[in-house]
């Protein structure tokens, strides 16, 4: 399949720029929102909706100003209920609020524990890629994958993990060694959320961070 | 109340050995388990069932022993179920799964994902001092606590931290402006493996830690 063969060419472990060449992306049907060249891997520039942009135009715009109310943003309860009028969860069970609450926080940059409208647009963007990752494995629509396809997923990804990280994970979003949708994505949210907060702070782009307890335990406990 | 006199004592701020002085913990009544000289702040020692002792004896073993079956460890869902015939939540609601697997990362150093019989004593002793602090400011037994009130109990448990980080992990783990006993739960659990996390990598205990980034992923990652 074209997801396995894409796979092949990216489980990089251990890997990083200074460790580890960088290498071109491999032929074929990419992972959506994969950027194997960076130092981290996927999702470098996800800011999907910059430029010129009308939001009364948009049809995402009316149950999220419905919801969102006068101050223009959701918090996570109000974000878990836009996105189950949205329909973006299709056959799969609705995302939980811890999920949301994960989702809220890995584009919160002022802590605020709100998203706007255009913060929810770039969630949309990711979700709508990582649920047509899960479609691509979960081909019976049985709503979960096994461990060994998301260690895959993730590595195609573009994220360079080394394979005891990648068990680790994978195990932890697992419930009786299977991987739900949602728990998948809040696997998804927290990798990203967590590469961009690493990589916010590696000036040098060489995988390692000198950290403060104090800024550590803000971001971490946050996402 | 005694409570509040506790908390004046240790709300310090960017507060680090090296940064700033030791306090010696305050005259009066200390939170349960909290060990303010410690660098990072709360427990440090936390092993409380070492020595000789005999599990069949214990009351614990009877629920724990027939929830784990042959391989004497429970996973996320069997610890759930664990806790609810405990009775540990008393009139609070019970723990959501969510929080079941945060508490089995906490102390699972080996990755296997499961809690063996003296890891849920320890994880034990642990919740019945979080239960006993969130009772401290819970009077009416409503169930929640309010934001301001949950900053005093994270400072007077020891922890060294910013007004601004202890603002942000309190929204984090708010509904609707309250917070409730499980999210407070999972608040401290994340709050303590995190801590035990930094410390262990912290080898000059200098409140500055230079991490990698798989190693960091993999840690962060389970938690």
């Amino acid at each position: 399949m074209k997801l396995v063969q894409c796979i092949g060419a990216f489980i990089f472990y251990g890997g990083y720029s200074g460790q580890m060449p960088g290498m071109p992306m491999a032929i074929g049907q990419p992972m959506p929102g994969a950027v194997p060249n960076m130092p981290y891997g996927a999702y470098s520039g996800y800011s999907a909706y910059s430029g010129t942009y009308s939001a009364a135009a948009d049809p995402m715009w009316t149950y999220f100003s419905t919801i969102a109310g006068q101050d223009g943003k959701v918090d996570a309860e109000e974000l878990q209920r836009c996105l189950l009028q949205s329909g973006i969860s299709g056959t799969y069970s609705s995302f939980t609020l811890e999920t949301c609450r994960v989702m809220i926080s890995m584009l919160d940059r002022d802590y605020t524990g709100k998203m706007g409208f255009n913060e929810f647009k770039e969630l949309w963007a990711a979700l709508s890629a990582w649920k047509q990752n899960f479609m691509m494995i979960d081909r019976d629509r049985s709503g979960t994958v096994e461990l060994h396809e998301l260690t895959q997923v993730i590595a195609a990804m573009g994220y360079r993990l080394s394979p005891q990280t990648l068990t680790a994970i994978v195990k932890r979003y697992s419930k009786n060694g299977r991987i739900f949708f949602d728990d998948y994505v809040a696997c998804c949210v927290k990798l990203r959320a967590l590469t961009d907060f690493f990589r916010r702070r590696d000036n040098m782009q060489q995988g390692v961070v000198n950290f403060v307890y104090d800024d550590f335990l803000q971001c971490i406990m946050a996402i």
